[in-house]
């Protein structure tokens, strides 16, 4: 997707340690307007399938997915990272190893709003080495539900998150390909 | 906000404890058509005030302010609770007691995407006690900026969260007031 590309060149700053820095306009400061054309591409892509929910983990993927669902016209749900006093016992819960945050997290959804007659399509603003939504496959897969495709707005080729993914047999769509960082530039994989 | 007084009414639920859960719809699952009308709403009651960034504080105060941030077509900025390593140091840092959580939360902001030239809007779920909102302001005035006015979904009216931020004296719009709970019943304010 062009204009992410351009807008990733543009602000996206390398750290190190295979971190960008994108928290201009996707995860601190959110650019709306590009939000809503990510989702209106992700609902492209993926509209064929049907989905009936689309599922994310907050914090960061609320926007992007948000977006989605609405391009969609179906609800969003995201997993929590802690039990808020609404939410029943019996949640479904699972954990994820994190490697910007240097520890396990935990996902957590309540089963009123997932169920096996569900069609589910999980949406995160990076696809990285897949754990998190890893974590959030194996929610739906507990649930009974259907998964019917996985979308991340940026990839990072090279930390081996498609590789997890793809045996699950559903289409994974990345809106831009990160290859590899070299000499503190931004490669794309070329289509 | 009619549709959100009637979705209240049939999806909330009051938990006791002046907890009103409200997850079916706005935080845990959320309905995204909602959400943009919500957005929608808050950008014509303070369009006029010309504001040049919506700010929020994660998680649930994301899909409201995005909304809001797309109809106004401005940016959104949304508080961390935990600095993520793409944050610099100096980040602005202000706390707020969450009774809902029992404790001591943290709200962070870059200085990087808030300065002295920003005309800032606040918007969030629920209005309560108002201290995560007066969290935000102070952020907002560390940071030179200017506050123009803070918008909620719900306002719970008897937890006092109006009185603490009246003397701001910028305009305060909630898109439903709960007056108050009685036998277990929701008691809107009427206008």
């Amino acid at each position: 997707m062009e204009v992410l590309k351009e807008r990733i060149l543009k602000e996206g700053k390398y750290l190190g340690g295979g971190i960008l820095k994108v928290d201009s306009f996707i995860n601190h400061q959110v650019d709306a307007q590009l939000t809503m054309l990510l989702g209106r591409e992700f609902a492209r892509r993926f509209g064929y399938l049907k989905p009936t929910k689309v599922l994310t983990a907050e914090i960061s993927g609320i926007a992007p997915a948000l977006a989605t669902a609405f391009a969609l016209d179906v609800p969003l749900l995201y997993a929590r990272k802690t039990r808020p006093i609404t939410m029943p016992e019996d949640a479904y819960r699972e954990v994820a190893p994190s490697h910007t945050k240097g520890k396990v997290i935990e996902l957590l959804v309540s089963p009123e709003f997932l169920g096996p007659e569900e069609r589910v399509l999980i949406i995160d603003d990076f696809l990285a080495s897949g754990q998190t939504i890893m974590a959030l496959v194996r929610i739906v897969q507990k649930a009974g539900a259907t998964l019917v495709g996985i979308g991340a707005a940026i990839e990072k080729a090279f930390e081996g998150g498609r590789e997890l993914l793809e045996p699950l047999g559903v289409p994974i769509e990345s809106l831009v390909v990160i290859e590899r960082f070299e000499d503190g530039k931004i490669i794309f994989q070329e289509p």
